[in-house]
């Protein structure tokens, strides 16, 4: 069962938004849209370039009269709504939505409002559920595009579609290496008395042993660093001896 | 200790992208902009007007010649990149970053490259860690403001200036208001002979009692079903007497 939720977008105004709805939804993996009553009709010229290649979408859209003719085939429906009073459907948040809808059989979709007024509250009432992104409450100005993808990318976060990044971080180095390295500036600091008085250099020693351990170098890096101080021991040696 | 992080623009090209990325932050509370060597100066008239009204963080934009100078005063800076090769780096997810940096004592500061070109690798370097948004690996099409807006919302998540939304869902009605109701059409089914076959009757009721306990109605819902109930009744005993 796909339970990807169906983007439906309800008497959208502009097509610059459906396009960039459709971009919201595509980089979240999100392919299925739906419009109801688009103000300027469908296809609509401004939408191909707002959508920035994520044509598929738009090629796909299926477009409908009425909310009811496009949620005919849908299970679980949920409608975004900004906070309102009065509110008498569970609200969840993008994220708890969600989890919701992997969890669910049957198909889900998300209702969006006309950019200028969102849903109506008949349209509300077509869903069980309503989303609502939590929002500075001295500031909400979240757009068509900007909810779409808060709720493409919470959905996201569940595919394996999506993957998450990688880093070719190498891990640290072993004990070993990084102890050889330590016993190596041990020595160089040895000769300038750098561990004296004696009953100090424990735990200065278990100071510099911190210091080194701390930063996880890989191996690659401890051999950068022991050639590093190899070189300074050299120019001692040099200096000592010219 | 405010650990909000600082959103620190990188070279940005277009004043209406940086007017877009204050407007992001805003809804999610990220109030601190910073702007390292914006293309066209600074300020900058195309920023107002496409920051809806969130013309307190670009008035508040710090503005500086350097990146090593915008974060001087900065304990961990994350910089945001899409998926590359070789990154020597831990990469994190916007949600993992945050969950960092709520933790971290000392500031934080979020890098985000030029529109087209992202941030050089130097810049990169700046940072001890990358944060990468996980994403259709077959279309990958994020812009400034929304890779803002991603991190801002994950930042929100742990603010409690960001209130969750709430429902004035009434609870359940009592199993008390609930049994009253359902002997009410029990009452009324009874001399149709609804429960007949005897031997069947305690099924029947059982499955009535499952159809009206799952949409958990409140003790509003229970009253108005009730009253419609009544009304059948009525007009059941009025055609037998008509």
């Amino acid at each position: 069962m796909n339970s990807s939720p169906i983007i439906i977008l309800v008497r959208p105004q502009l097509g610059e938004n459906i396009g960039k709805a459709a971009r919201a939804m595509l980089n979240f993996g999100l392919t299925e849209m739906r419009l109801v009553a688009p103000r300027d009709g469908w296809p609509n010229p401004a939408a191909g370039p707002a959508a920035s290649g994520a044509d598929i979408v738009l090629a796909n859209a299926q477009v409908f009269d009425t909310l009811a003719e496009a949620t005919a085939d849908i299970n679980h429906v949920y409608a975004t709504t900004v906070r309102k009073r009065g509110v008498t459907k569970p609200v969840l948040t993008p994220e708890a939505a969600v989890n919701e809808m992997v969890k669910a059989p049957g198909r889900n979709a998300i209702l969006f409002g006309a950019e200028r007024s969102g849903l109506e509250s008949d349209e509300v009432n077509v869903a069980r559920t309503i989303i609502t992104v939590p929002i500075n409450p001295d500031f909400g100005s979240l757009n068509l595009a900007q909810a779409v993808i808060l709720c493409a990318y919470e959905w996201s976060k569940h595919q394996s579609l999506v993957s998450p990044p990688k880093t070719d971080l190498d891990p640290p180095a072993s004990q070993f290496e990084l102890d050889g390295m330590i016993e190596q500036i041990d020595s160089m600091l040895e000769p300038y008395g750098y561990f004296k008085p004696a009953d100090r250099a424990h735990v200065t020693r278990r100071t510099l042993r911190n210091l080194f351990s701390k930063p996880g170098w890989n191996s690659l890096e401890v051999r950068t660093l022991r050639g590093v101080f190899t070189t300074l021991a050299k120019r001692r040696i040099e200096r000592e001896n010219g």
